[in-house]
C-alpha cells in the first residue's frame, strides 16, 4: 500500500442522521482516513445532496450500498475504497456488512452488530472466512481512561474482581418522541428496525460491553427486569439486570432511557480484593482508583503513571479534555492502523489491535437475546 | 412538663462502640436533651468508667438496662429519665425497648429495629398498646436535602414516579476484619448478634428506607442476588436487588460492604414522568433536580426555594455544610419535640412528626426477611 | 477541678442572632461544656426570653455582661462559670473580653477580635497579664482536612511553599440588605459597629487566617484593591489582595460579598516545590494533594494516612460527612481541653493547643488595618 | 469558489512539536479543510519527513515558509492553498503571517500574536490593508459553554457586571524543564523566542482574553505581581494581577506555571448585579449560572435552553463530552466558513464571525507589555 490515507465509503449517514456525522468526524480527526464514497441514503437525491455537502466527487456518491460496493470494486486497487463504514439502523447492518466483506472490503459497523443473533453468527463466519477486519463501534471502550481501567484490572492491581456495577441512564425517551416524528426515536422504538430490544440493544449492550472490557470477564448468567414504561411503546425503554461473571463475580447493570433529565453518563465501577475503580463519561478524563489503606488516586488522561495503551490513545497533555469524539476516533485510528498493517504485511502493535470486533458483536447480540428472554421469564437466572 | 431539657438514659455505647457516641452527639447538638443515666455495658466496671467520662452522677450509671429502667422508674417524675436510647447490637434491641416502653419510657432505637421480624411485630404491638413514642434512627432521612427530595416528589413536581435507583457501597468489610478482633465487624458478621442478614440488615435496610422515604412508595416485590464474598463469612456482605413499588415503578437497590475503597456514599435517584432527582451523602447539602427541557437545578441546604420541612431541619445558612451528625440530630430533635408536645398535651407541628418509627422498623425487618429469602430462592420475584 | 462539664456564660446571641446559636451548638456537641449563664441581649426582656428558651435558671440570665461577670464571680468556685463566650458585633468584643479576663474568666471570642488594632493590642496585654486562655473562633481552621493540610505543609512534603491562593466569595450582600432591616447585614455594613472594614473584616480575615494557618507562613506585604460596589454602602463589600509571605512566597487573596449567587465556599490552595494541595468548604472532608509525577490523592476525613492532628479533630468514620458545626466544635473542644488541663495542672497534649488565640486576633486586626490602608493608597506595596 | 475543502499550508509543527498536531486535528475534524502543503521545520529533512507522515505530496513540502508562500502563489487558483496556519514559537509569528497576507493568503496564527506589541500593531495594519482574514487561536473561547456564558452576559441576564475572577494555574514549569532539553519549556522560557513575558504571554493572555470575551468588557488598568519563581529562569513563571474594566468592574487574574500538580484548568467567574456564572476547562461542558433567589442552574453543552451561538459550536447531543480539540476546531470551522463566504461573496452568519482575530491579538500584546511593566513598577495602577 502506498503512502496515502485510507479510503472510506459510508453506508447511511444522510442528512438528519446523528451517528453518521459522528463516524465522519471520528474518521477525520487523525488525518489517517479520507471519505471518498458513500451511499448515504436509500433516497438517491438525498444521498447526492449529502455527498455534495461532504465535497465528494459526484461519481462516487451512490444510490445504494450494493451499487457502491459493486462500482468501487471495479475501480483499480489504490483508487477504490479500503473499507466500508456502516451507520444505518440495526436492520440494515448485516446486508451491507456481508456484501462488503465478501467483496474484499474491511468494515466498520455501528452497534449492536446486527438485527438478530442469527445474523451475528452468520456475520462472524463471513469475517472468519474472508479474513478481513471488522470494527464494531462500542465507543466507550475508546476512552483513554477506560483503557487504563482495563489495564489496571488486567495487571492484577485490584486483585481478584468481585463486584461490577455498570449503568447507563438516559432520559431522552421519557416522553414518546417517536410519536412526534423524531427520527432517532423512531427506529429505536420500532421492532422492525431495531430488533427484539429497545434500550437494551441501544445502550444496554454498551453497558455490558464496557463491564466486560474493563473487567476482562464474561457474563455467564443474568436475571433481568425489563420494562416498557412509556405507554404504547413496543420495545423496552428501561431495565435492571443482575449479573454473574465467569470468575464468580457478581454485578448489576442498569440501562434506562426514561431516567428523566439524565444525559449520557455511562459509568462503570469495578471492585477487587485489593482495590476498586470508577469511571464515568461525564468526567471522562478521570479514573478514580480506590484503596482500603491509602487515599484514592485521581488518574488522568495525559497524566503521570499511565499504561502504554492509555498513552497510545491520547492526543493532548493532561488537562486538555478529550471527549466522546476522540474516543470514537480511537476506534477508527486503531482499525486503520491494523488495516494498513495488514495491507503492508506488518505485524500490528498490541495497542493497535485494541478495538471491538465481531466477537464483541456476537456477545452483544447474545446479551440482547438473553436479557429479553429473562425479562419475560419467571425463571430467576438465565445462562448465556 | 416544666421548662427543662429532656432526660435521656442510654443502653449500650460503652468505650469502643461507634454508634453510641454518635447518638450522644446527636442528642447534645440542639441543647434539648441531656444524658443523665446509662447502662453502657454488660460489664459494670466498663459502664461505670463510661459514665464517669460522660460526667454522669455515679448513682445513675447502672450495670444493666433492667436495673436502669427499674431504678429510674422509682425516681420522682421530673427527675427520672424521659426516654431510653438503645445503641446495642441487633440482638439486644427488643428486650430493652420492650421493657422501657412497658415502664412508661419513650424509646430511641438504632436500626434495624430488632433481631427478627417476629420481634418487630411484637414491638409494634407494645408501642401501640403503650401509646409511647419510638424513634428508629434511619439517619439518612434526617438530611435536609433528603427531606426536600421527599417534598418535591410528594408535591407532584416530578410527575408519576417510574424508576428508583438506590445504592449503598461500602468497602470496609472487603477483608475479614471480624477475624482480627474488630468489634464493629464482629457483631455485624455474627448471626447470633446480627440476625439472618449481614450487609442487607446493616445498610440494605438504610437503602430501602431511603428509597421509600423519598419516593413515598412502598416496595411490593423483590428479586435479590445475595452474596457472601469474603470466604468464611456466615452472613451476606453484598447484594443487588431488583424492586417493584406499589405504584408500578421499578427500582434497583445495591448494597455492598466489599466495594473495596468505598466509604459511605449512600445515594438515591428518583425519576418521574416530568423530572428526576439525585441525592448522595458525599455531597449531602446538594439536591440535584433534573429536567428534560430546562437546565438541572442545584438545590442547596439553606438556599432559596426550600420547603418548610427542609428549613425546619437546617441550622446554618447555605454554604456552611451540615453533615451526618446534624442529620442524626434532626431525628433526635423531632423526636424530642414530639415527646415534649405529648407531655404538654400540645398538637405537634407536621414537621416534628417527620422521624422514622415502629412502622418503618417493621418494614425494615420484612425487607430483611424477604431479601434473604429471595437470595436463596430460584423463584424470580418474591412478594413482600 | 472536679469531674464535671465546663460552665459557659454567653454574651450576646439573643433571638434573631446567627452566630450565637452556632456557638451554642459548637459548645454542646461533645458534651464537655454546659451553658449555665448568659447576658444575651442589651434588652433585659429579650435576654430573659432567650435564657428561658435555653432552659437556663432565671437567676443566671443577666441584663448586661457587666452584671453577669460580677455576679458569677460572687458564686462559689465550682459553681460559677469557667469561661465567657462573646458573640456580639465587633464593637462589643473588647469590653466584655477584657472584663471577663480581668475577673478570672477564660474567653471565647468571635472574630475579628476587636473593633480596632489598638483594642487588639491592649487585649493581648490583658491576656498575657492574666495568663488566661482566649480562643478566637476562626472556624475554618477547625476542619480536620484543614488541619491535615497544615500538617502536610509543615512536614515538608510539598517542599518550600511558593504560591498561595485563598478566596472567600459570598453573594449575600450583592443587594443592599442592610436597607431592608436585615440584622446581620446591618451591623456588618455599619462603621460604628463593624470598624474600618466590611467584607475584609468579616471574611477577608478568615481568608488571611486560613492561608497563614495552612502554610505556616506570615503575610509581610500586601497590595489591595478594595471596593464598595453596592451604592450607598460605607464599608468595603469586595476586595482583591496581592500578598507576600515571610519565606518569599507570593499569594492572592480574594474576598467578596457581592459575588452574586455564591454561598460560603472559602477555598485555599498551596503550592510548594514538590507538590500542591487544595481544600474548599463545599467539599470540606476532602483534601486534594497534587503531584507532578504521580496521580493526585484524595485525602479524606476519617480515611487512611492521616496525621494525629486530623484524627483528634474527627468524630466519625470516613464518608459520614462532618461539617461547619463540627469544625466550630473542634475549637470549643480544644479550648475546653486546655482550660481543664490548666485547672488540673496537667500539660496539654499538642493537639489540644491547636486553636486560634490572641496572637491570631492581633494579626487579623493588623491585616484589616493594612488592607484598608492599601486600598486607599497609590503606593503599590504596604508592609505589615 | 468551487465545491471543495479549503486548502491549508502549515508553518511549523514538525515532529516533537505539540501545538502543530493540535492545529491539524482541529482543521481535520469537520471535514472542511485539508492540509495540502507545509514548511514544518527549518530543517528541510525534518520538514520532508513530517510531510510524508502526513501523506502530503512531496512537492508541496517546503524547506521554508518563504518558499512555501512563493511556490504556492505560483500554483493556479483553485489548486494552491487558501490559507496559512502558523504554529511556530512567538518570534516566528510575524514574519510568515505578514508574508502570507501580503501574498493573498488568509492566516491562522497561534497566540500570543507576535513577539512584541510593535509587531502586533504592524500586523494589524497589514490585515487591514489586505482585507484578508486572520484567526488567532485563543482556544478557550471556542468552547460552547464559554460562548453561552458570553451570550448570557450580553443578554443582560446577570445585570451590570461587577466582578471577574479568571485563573489559569499550571504546574508543568515548577521544575526547570528547560534545563533538561524539553522543547516546549525551552522556547517558552527563552526571551529570544518568547518575548518579554513567559507565563504571562503563554497563559496570562489566554486568561485575559477569556475574561474579556465572556464579560464583553475591556481591561483598562492593572496592577501586577510578576514573579520568577524557579531559580535561573529569565522570564516570569507566575503572576497575580488586579484588574479594572471599562465599566468600572474589578477583577483578579491569576496565571502560574509553578502551581505544582495543576494541569490546565483555566476558569472564569463573572458576577453581575443579578446573577453570576462559572466555567472551567475541567468540566468544560458545564456552565454554572448562579442566582441569589433561586437554585443555581447547570447549563450543559447540547442541553436545553442554549443560544444559537452555543448550538452552532456543538457537534453532539448533551452528555457526549466535547473537549479541547472540538473547541479548537470551532475556531477553524468558523474561520473556514468566513473564508468560504468571502470567496463566494456571501454575507457570513453572525455565528461564523465569532473567532478571535487581529484585534484580540493586539490587545493580548498590549496586556503583555503592560503586565510586565507593572510587575517591575512601584506604581500601583498602570493604564492600558
Amino acid at each position: 500500500m502506498t503512502n496515502r490515507k485510507l479510503r472510506m465509503g459510508m453506508v447511511g449517514g444522510g442528512k438528519g442522521a446523528f451517528i453518521g456525522a459522528v463516524h465522519r468526524i471520528a474518521a477525520n480527526i487523525d488525518g489517517q482516513i479520507e471519505l471518498v464514497a458513500g451511499a448515504f441514503s436509500s433516497n438517491p437525491a438525498r444521498s447526492k445532496e449529502t455527498g455534495e455537502e461532504l465535497y465528494l466527487s459526484p461519481e462516487r456518491v451512490y444510490g445504494s450500498y450494493e451499487e457502491m460496493i459493486r462500482r468501487e470494486k471495479e475501480l483499480p486497487e489504490g483508487e477504490r475504497i479500503d473499507f466500508v463504514s456502516i451507520v444505518t439502523p440495526n436492520h440494515l447492518h448485516f446486508g451491507p456488512a456481508k456484501l462488503a466483506l465478501e467483496n474484499g472490503f474491511h468494515v466498520v459497523l455501528d452497534k449492536p452488530m446486527t438485527f438478530s443473533l442469527a445474523e451475528a453468527l452468520e456475520l462472524q463466519q463471513v469475517v472468519e472466512r474472508t479474513g478481513l477486519l471488522l470494527c464494531l463501534t462500542h465507543t466507550y471502550t475508546g476512552y483513554p481512561m477506560v483503557k487504563e481501567a482495563r489495564q489496571r484490572v488486567a495487571s492484577g492491581a485490584l486483585g481478584k474482581i468481585r463486584k461490577i456495577y455498570v449503568e447507563y441512564p438516559q432520559g431522552w425517551l421519557s416522553a414518546p418522541l417517536e410519536a412526534s416524528g423524531n427520527k432517532q426515536a423512531g427506529w429505536r422504538t420500532d421492532p422492525a428496525r431495531s430488533g427484539i430490544a429497545g434500550s437494551m440493544g441501544d445502550i444496554g449492550t454498551h453497558a455490558a460491553n464496557l463491564a466486560e472490557y474493563v473487567s476482562g470477564l464474561k457474563i455467564t448468567r443474568l436475571c433481568a427486569d425489563i420494562n416498557i414504561v412509556v405507554p404504547g411503546r413496543q420495545l423496552d425503554d428501561d431495565g435492571g439486570v443482575l449479573l454473574k461473571f465467569d470468575n464468580g463475580a457478581s454485578g448489576v447493570l442498569m440501562a434506562s432511557q426514561i431516567a428523566t433529565g439524565e444525559e449520557n453518563c455511562i459509568k462503570v465501577r469495578v471492585y477487587g480484593e485489593k482495590g476498586g475503580l470508577e469511571w464515568k463519561q461525564d468526567d471522562a478524563n478521570t479514573l478514580l482508583v480506590k484503596w482500603p489503606d491509602k487515599p484514592a488516586e485521581i488518574v488522568r488522561t495525559g497524566g503521570p503513571g499511565l499504561s502504554a495503551l492509555a498513552v497510545h490513545n491520547t492526543r493532548t497533555p493532561a488537562g486538555h479534555p478529550e471527549g466522546y469524539l476522540e474516543a470514537f476516533a480511537n476506534l477508527y485510528r486503531n482499525f486503520a492502523l491494523c488495516v494498513r498493517a495488514k495491507s503492508n504485511g506488518i505485524t500490528p502493535e498490541p495497542e493497535w489491535l485494541d478495538f471491538p470486533g465481531v466477537e464483541e458483536g456476537v456477545e452483544g447480540m447474545l446479551f440482547i437475546e438473553k436479557v429479553i428472554e429473562s425479562g419475560k421469564s419467571e425463571q430467576k437466572w438465565i445462562d448465556l
